[in-house]
C-alpha cells in the first residue's frame, strides 16, 4: 500500500472525509471510544478538529460534552485538546496528559479509574453505559474491510464491537510492515460461556491478525500522516541503576534458591524510567532467553530483543523515543517474529498473568512501612495517572515487585511513609519493594516484620530515623498490634509536606 | 467401615498410636499444615495434644513454638489450645479464634494475612520457607492408602505434597457417604508448566474423589471420633434482611437491564449471619436454578440446595448449624449430587473466578466514602480475623459486592466513614456497597460521585449530615479533587470511637 492508497475495501473509500467532517458526526453527550494507548496509535485528527468544533460552541454559550474512553494515556492532541475546551465531561481509564490531570485535579472533570483488564468486561456487559462512537487509527483497511492494527491494540477490538458508529483514521505514518504482528483474539465472551483461554507461552498467538469491522457501522473514513507522540526517556539515572541492580541480584538470588527458573518467567514491566532501566540492566545481565508478558514495550525491551536476550515480548502498544522506533521501523520484519501485539484484555488478563506466572515490576508514588502502595494519588488527593494495569499484574502476578527511589523533591519527600495516603496495592498483594537503597522481600513476613524490614532496607537514610521512632512508639501505643499506627499523626508527614516543608 | 475400622490400608495400621505418641513427634521450631476451614475438618486432637506437651515444656522453662498453617479458621482445640500455651509463633493464613486474635493484638503472635488462593502457591513454590510436618483430618484410608477427605479440602492436598512427614487423623465421627462429594485436582503446577485449569461450569468435576499421600512419609495415624465445631447462625435479623433485599432488588434490576442471565451467575457468599441471611431472601426469592462457587456451605445455601432453587454448589469446606449438618448427614447420598468440596486453591481460583463471572458478596467492617473497604483491621490496628478469600473473589469477580450494617456498637461507629483506617480493597474492586439503609451501585461513577452516592444511599441517617459536612468541605479545600480528602482530620472518626466516645 503507498501512502496514498491504504483504504482497500470500496464500501469504505466512498466514506473517506476530512477530519472536520468527521468530527462534525459526533454530537454533544456521547460516549466516545477512542484508540490510543501510551502515545501510541491513537486518532491524530479528528479528536482536534473535534476539540475546535467544541471551541467554537463553546464561544456561541453551548455546553459541549463527551465521555472519553481510550485504551491508556493518548497525547496533547487527543487528551490535551479536549481538555483544554473543557470537553470532556467523563474519563477514563488510564491518563498522563497535563491538562487533563489539572481539570480532574480541580474538579472539573469527572475520572474514573479502574483496572485496564476491566474495561473490555465492563463496557461489554452495559456497567459504564453505552457506547456511541468509536474513533480508531488503523494502518491499513484490506478489500474486505478487515483492519491492519496500528501501533497500539488497547480497546480497539471492544470499541469496534461495542460503538453503534465507527469513525476510523488511516494513518499512512504507521509502518505497513506492522501487519501479521498483531493477535486480535475473538474468542472472549462473556460469562456464563467464557472458555479458557488458550494461551500457554508468551510467543502463542491465539487469535487473527486484523481487526473486524462491520463496514456498515463506519460512518466516517480519515486519512491521516502523523507521527505518534514519542516519549523521550532519560537515560538511566544512578537511582534508577541501583534499583535495577537491586532487582537483578534479587532475581539471581532466586534461581539460585530454585524458587525461579534459569530463564525467569516471563516479565512485566509498568511504563517509565525506572522499568526501562531494569530492563537495561537485565540486558547487561546473565539471565538468557527471556520473555516478556506486559502492556507497553519500550526502548529496553526492544535492545533486549535486539540483543537477543529477550526472545518474545507480548504487549499491546509501543511506547518508543523517536532512536528506538527509528531501529524498530529498519528492521520491521525481523522484529515481528519476536513481537506481538494482544488485546489489552488478553495483556492484562487475569487468568493469563496468573497462568503463566507473570513477574510484575511497577512504579508507585510512596509505600507505607507495612506494604501498601499508592500509586496514583500525590498526597492522597491529587491524581498522577491512573492505576493502569499495574492491579491487573500485581494481583495476579507470581511476584509482585513496586520501585521507586526512596525520596522525591530533592529530599523533601519520603517515598516510604508511616501510612499510604492512598492504597491500589494492599498489603497482601506487595511482595517486594525496591528503591535504590535496596530491597525489602516482603514473603512471609507478618506487618511488624515488615515494617522493620521496609524501614532498613528501603527507606532513605534522612528519614529512617523518624520512620523507626514512629514504628516504635506506634509498637507501643497502638490500640492493636498486628499493624500498629498512631491515628492522630498518622498524616502528619504528609501534612508537612502539604505546608511546603520536609516531610 | 465401620467406626472401628476406617484404616484399610495395611502400612498405615500399624502406625496407629495415641494423639499424644503423635504430637511427640513434632519439635519446635517447625511448620505444621494444619487441615481445617471455618471450624471443619481439622485435626481434632493432636494439636491440643501437643498444647499440653508445650505446656509441660514452659513449665520447665523451655521455649516451644510452631508455625502454624491452615486452610482458614479452625476451633477452640487447634488455634485456641495452642495459642493459649503461646505455643504459636506465626500463624497464616485466615483465623477467627479469639484467644489468636488476642496474642496477635498482644503483639505475641505474628500474623501474615495473605489471599488465601495464595497460599498453596506460596509453599509450592517456597516462598514461605519450608513445610516440615502436615496434621490432616480425613474420613477414611482406603486399601491402597488414598483418603477420603473430611468436612473441608482446604490446603490438604498441599500440605500433603509438600510436607515431609504426615500425621493423619481418621475421624470416625465423620460421615463416610461424604465419599465421593471431593473433586481434588491434581493439575495444577508451577509456572512455566502451568495449564488451563478444565473448570467451565460449577458442576464440573476435574479431579478425583481422593487425597493421595505417600504412605512413606506417614508417620502416625490417629483415630478419632470428635464432631466438627458447629457454628451456630443467628436468626437473620431486621438488618440483615433488609441488606438481602437490597441486594435481591439489585439483581432483579440487572436481569431486567439484560446484565446478569435470568439464573444470575454463581454466587459466591462470604461467612456470616448477613451471608446467610442473603442465602435465605435469595430461597423466597424469584430466582431458579442458581449456583454457587464460593468457599464455604452454609445453612442458607444448604436451605436453598433442599428447596431446589439451587442446582449445585462448589466449595471448599462446609459450615453448618448442628440442625443443617443433621440435615446433610439424613441426606447425604442426594445432596452429594449437588455439593463438590474442592482445594481452596480451586475455590479460590483467579482463572476459575474470572472465567465463571462469580458474584462475589462479602462482608466488611467499614468502608470509606470512596469505596474502599476494610475487611480485617478494627480502628486500623487490630485484626479481627483476616482478609480470607474476599480479595480473591473481589478482584476477578463479574460483580463484586461488599456488605455491613451502617452501624456498630449500638450507633456509636458509623461503618462509612472518611477515610478507611485499613484498605483491602480498593475503589477499583469494590463495585457495589450495601448497608440496611440501601445499596450504591458504584460502577461508572467517578470518586466524587461515588462519595456521594455512598453517603446517601449507605450512610446511617445519624452520621449522614456529618459525612456530607466532611465531603463538602473536603471538596471545597482539598488540595487535590479527584479524591477530596482533609488528611488533619480524616482520622477524627475514629479517633473519637477510640476515646469511647459516638463517632
Amino acid at each position: 500500500m503507498s501512502r496514498e492508497n491504504r483504504v482497500h475495501c470500496a464500501a469504505l473509500r466512498g466514506k473517506i472525509m476530512p477530519a472536520e467532517a468527521a468530527a462534525s458526526l459526533i454530537p454533544s453527550g456521547v460516549n466516545v471510544g477512542m484508540s490510543g494507548f501510551t502515545g501510541s496509535g491513537y486518532p491524530k485528527a479528528v479528536p482536534s478538529a473535534l476539540a475546535k468544533r467544541i471551541m467554537d460552541a463553546n464561544l456561541y454559550g453551548k455546553r459541549f460534552k463527551i465521555g472519553v474512553w481510550t485504551g491508556a494515556s493518548t497525547a496533547p492532541d487527543l487528551d490535551g485538546a479536549l481538555a483544554m475546551v473543557d470537553g470532556i465531561e467523563m474519563r477514563l481509564p488510564y491518563q498522563s496528559d497535563p491538562t487533563c490531570r489539572k481539570r480532574i485535579n480541580a474538579g472539573e472533570m469527572e475520572y474514573i479509574d479502574i483496572h485496564l483488564s476491566h474495561v473490555a468486561q465492563f463496557v461489554w456487559s452495559g456497567f459504564l453505559g453505552k457506547l456511541d462512537i468509536a474513533v480508531v487509527e488503523v494502518a491499513g483497511i484490506l478489500e474486505d474491510g478487515q483492519l491492519i492494527p496500528s501501533s497500539s491494540v488497547g480497546n480497539n477490538k471492544t470499541w469496534l464491537d461495542q460503538a453503534d458508529k465507527v469513525i476510523l483514521e488511516v494513518n499512512s505514518w504507521q509502518n505497513l510492515h506492522l501487519e501479521g504482528m498483531h493477535d486480535i483474539y475473538y474468542g472472549t465472551q462473556l460469562p456464563p460461556n467464557r472458555q479458557p483461554i488458550p494461551l500457554l507461552r508468551t510467543a502463542d498467538r491465539i487469535g487473527e491478525p486484523y481487526l473486524r469491522c462491520d463496514p456498515d457501522k463506519v460512518i466516517a473514513v480519515v486519512e491521516t500522516h502523523s507521527p505518534d507522540r514519542n516519549s523521550a526517556f532519560a537515560a538511566p539515572d544512578e537511582n534508577s541503576q541501583l534499583i535495577a541492580g537491586h532487582i537483578l541480584e534479587f532475581l539471581q538470588h532466586e534461581v539460585k534458591k530454585g524458587r525461579l527458573p534459569k530463564d525467569l518467567l516471563p516479565l512485566q514491566s509498568g511504563v517509565g524510567n525506572i522499568a526501562n532501566a531494569v530492563m537495561a540492566g537485565l540486558n547487561e545481565g546473565p539471565f538468557e532467553n527471556l520473555t516478556a508478558y506486559t502492556e507497553v514495550l519500550q526502548d529496553g525491551m526492544l535492545e533486549m530483543i535486539k540483543s537477543g536476550k529477550l526472545a518474545c515480548a507480548s504487549a499491546t502498544a509501543f511506547s518508543l523515543s523517536s532512536g528506538a522506533l527509528a531501529e524498530l521501523n529498519a528492521d520491521l520484519d525481523r522484529y515481528r517474529e519476536r513481537i506481538i501485539l494482544r488485546p489489552q484484555e488478553i495483556s492484562n488478563h487475569p487468568e493469563v498473568i496468573r497462568r503463566l506466572g507473570v513477574i510484575a515490576m511497577n512504579g508507585m508514588i510512596e509505600a507505607d512501612i507495612y506494604g501498601n502502595v499508592n500509586s496514583t494519588h500525590v498526597m492522597g488527593t491529587k491524581i498522577m495517572n491512573g492505576i493502569g494495569g499495574s492491579g491487573d499484574f500485581a494481583r495476579n502476578a507470581y511476584l509482585s515487585i513496586f520501585m521507586t527511589p526512596s525520596q522525591a523533591k530533592n529530599g523533601a519527600i519520603s517515598c516510604i511513609v508511616p501510612m499510604a495516603s492512598h492504597v491500589d496495592h494492599t498489603e497482601h498483594d506487595v511482595q517486594v519493594l525496591v528503591t535504590e537503597q535496596g530491597l525489602a522481600d516482603l514473603r512471609g513476613l507478618s506487618p511488624k516484620q515488615r515494617a522493620r524490614t521496609i524501614i532498613e532496607k528501603c527507606a532513605h537514610p534522612q528519614f529512617k530515623p523518624a520512620l523507626m521512632d514512629y514504628y516504635k512508639r506506634a509498637l507501643e501505643h497502638s490500640p492493636g498490634k498486628q499493624t500498629p499506627h498512631l491515628l492522630e499523626e498518622v498524616f502528619s508527614w504528609h501534612l508537612r509536606a502539604l505546608r511546603g516543608e520536609s516531610m
